[in-house]
């Protein structure tokens, strides 16, 4: 039933059946209506979550409009991680694109999970640095990447977000009006540089 | 006579003496002239390192000019840890700013106290949950605040900065020009916003 979710975990450390199933017993489930928010800025967040089904976005609203950071799908962790680890108030919202059913851990839980065993403590330092890596990367591209750079990179290693998502929220994710974006795309497919 | 490293060590796990050993045995020491470079572009970063005397900038360079993403000065880590852990050529430069003192931790050795016992696997996540911090602050910052405001937040969180580094690498740290930072310091010092 959870395959989603108990692969994503076994993907990083081979648990035993055990393991797994004292990880899922942690794991408390949340059903998001589309277009609702897991987080918004003030709060602290309580829980990391592993989405079952569904998708979220990650973003900052300031005077220029909504800054995607991110998007996550099924199997995949997000939360703000910072916020998490830190107990500091976030600055971002965390909105369901879909009907989305997620999975929450939160910070009390996972502390209990590093304890018991080392394949834990494994599994939180893979996951920090997963996403140390990817925030790396994108503070990178911010300041090294066209937007053209940033929008061909999208292509190659996450094709299908530009079936499942509409394309002003890709824009807001490259950093670029729609209309901006459009041009891109046309200039790309023409094969022109 | 490695305090500084070994306070470092301790300051993030409880380790035994036996283990403390054991991590100081696997740290080769390296000694930086002045204004030599531990790492440049296209090569990828082998080891990360702790000063133990001295101090380190990580920075870029492109048609913008420098521009200084970090400082480490005694007992803190650095390297380029994407490089690190994924085994990919840099874009970064390590320079040593005075003649600087480090030891380095291989990737294979760090997997190796990784197997050794739990308090090394949290000692492994508790330094990504660290840069993972740092980058994303670093990240949100540069989305968000204006050159002033990272100034007036440097010289609030590492005052020591100021008194140890010269002000254009303080600018670089801050995304500006020296002349600017002259400016904000003024403008700061005579209390107007």
């Amino acid at each position: 039933m959870y395959e989603v979710v108990t692969q994503s975990l076994r993907a990083l450390v081979d648990f035993t059946d055990e393991e797994l199933f004292g990880f899922m017993q942690k794991l408390k489930p949340l059903r998001l209506k589309k277009h609702s928010f897991y987080l918004k800025p003030g709060q602290v967040c309580q829980s990391m979550v592993i989405i079952h089904q569904g998708a979220l976005r990650y973003f900052l609203r300031n005077e220029k409009g909504d800054q995607t950071l991110g998007f996550a799908f099924e199997g995949e962790w997000l939360g703000d991680y910072e916020s998490f680890l830190l107990k500091s108030p976030t600055h971002c919202y965390i909105e369901a694109l879909e009907d989305t059913d997620i999975f929450m851990l939160s910070y009390t839980d996972m502390q209990q999970l590093y304890d018991k065993s080392q394949r834990f403590e494994r599994f939180g330092r893979l996951i920090a640095e997963r996403l140390f890596i990817e925030t790396a990367k994108s503070k990178s591209k911010l300041l090294t990447q066209t937007a053209e750079d940033r929008y061909l990179e999208l292509l190659t290693n996450q094709p299908q977000i530009f079936e499942r998502l509409p394309l002003a929220l890709i824009a807001s994710y490259l950093g670029i009006q729609p209309q901006s974006l459009s041009r891109i795309r046309a200039r790309v497919v023409s094969g022109k540089n």
